[in-house]
């Protein structure tokens, strides 16, 4: 039996727009200064556990590009291969973007509000082209053509990772590389019920913490992981996930 | 006749070694904060100048990985491809690697100092494996085995520079991409050579300075350059060339 391959995840800390609880997407903020020293964390963390990346996966977002920066040069191992791809990013959220979190909650109401965020497969409204919010003319999508999203639900989100997962992230796994791949809530809640084989229904309840890796031991061959999924930080995580959760609640 | 192609080159900026004028060459040291300075220089010309890579190759040194990520961040382009290779990297300086410049031209002497440092095709002394200053158990290198260089004169660099020129480099010039390179003195000088058509002789007194993207115009067809490459900070860059070729000078 071959030895298990590694994969570890990990969400971008905190971004201007957490701070200010509107609701981000494919909009691209900075990290805040917490957020950066939650990413000078996950490579303490990294280092501390005697993790060394040889490849990282980015999103096309600054947020998650400037976490595995900072992170991979806290951790020594700033000079190793990298690859972006828009399929690595936030969920789009659509008419949502921009928006205040508690001001879509007050407006809508409870039940509307947690199925925007939380729904597996109903997405919000279809964000405007015209809208400053809109990445129609960004050109880092200039490539995407009609795949460019105006709005995704985390089924969309999965079945956009998944191409990429096969295409890329797994044939490197499987070469014997241990990949960190450094994105964002959704994309990586996707990436986890796709390994976990979490339903559609429990997906809701499951909120990945900031800057803390969460490191997977996958079979050589099934790439099923082989023991539960480990955050080299278990308190903290657990902390970081119930804050997630309680986002867009009055303070 | 097809559009000009467009390749950028940059020196990272001032290293801690720099600093302390010690040889460097494949030493990971860190950029000071002025090398930091000269990096978010580098990326406001490229903005300034409307320059917008399409993708960034750099070495397996940290210097120059985070120079180009500060001066990308900089000029809103920090999500673009990467790609690294060890053939990018700085000239290896075998045994001179962590000495005093200063030291070795009085101890050596001005006509074998300048040899050292200028001759295109005279290397310095082997560096031995088992100097704090060798390179043989650096992970990142090791895919390179007997590859790994002890020493290397330019020519050296040179020849192991064009193959990854050919291969990589020039093929996403040709696919119409803007290819920014972040890499060494040497390095560069060796690229130059190449595409300036620099005599063996004329090479040695060719000094880059740091942190100014120098700008290459490139025939589609031949990749030769259709107008002499420009600096985009001229005077700066002329005044950064005599500082290089200064170096070692007693202060």
């Amino acid at each position: 039996m071959n030895a298990p391959l590694t994969l570890i995840l990990v969400r971008h800390g905190q971004s201007e727009w957490n701070e200010k609880n509107l609701f981000t997407g494919w909009v691209d903020v900075d990290l805040t200064e917490k957020g950066r020293a939650e990413a000078v964390r996950a490579g303490e963390l990294l280092r501390e556990a005697g993790l060394a990346p040889d490849i990282l996966y980015t999103s096309r977002l600054t947020r998650a590009i400037d976490t595995a920066n900072i992170a991979l040069k806290t951790a020594g191992r700033g000079w190793i291969d990298v690859k972006r791809d828009w399929r690595l990013n936030e969920r789009h959220y659509g008419a949502l973007q921009g928006k205040d979190k508690a001001q879509i909650r007050d407006e809508f109401g409870e039940e509307q509000f947690m199925t925007w965020r939380r729904s597996y497969d109903t997405p919000p409204p279809q964000l405007a082209d015209d809208s400053e919010w809109s990445q129609v003319n960004d050109p880092r999508y200039a490539g995407l053509g009609d795949e460019l999203p105006r709005t995704e639900c985390l089924k969309d989100v999965l079945e956009r990772l998944l191409p990429y997962w096969e295409s890329d992230i797994s044939q490197d796994l499987r070469a014997g590389k241990t990949v960190l791949v450094a994105a964002h809530g959704n994309s990586l809640r996707a990436l986890v019920k796709h390994l976990d084989g979490i339903s559609d229904d429990d997906i809701s309840s499951l909120n990945i913490p900031t800057g803390i890796p969460l490191v997977y031991k996958l079979d050589a061959e099934t790439l099923q992981p082989v023991e539960p999924a480990a955050y080299l930080d278990p308190e903290a995580a657990a902390a970081g996930a119930a804050a997630v959760a309680s986002q867009g609640e009055k303070k």
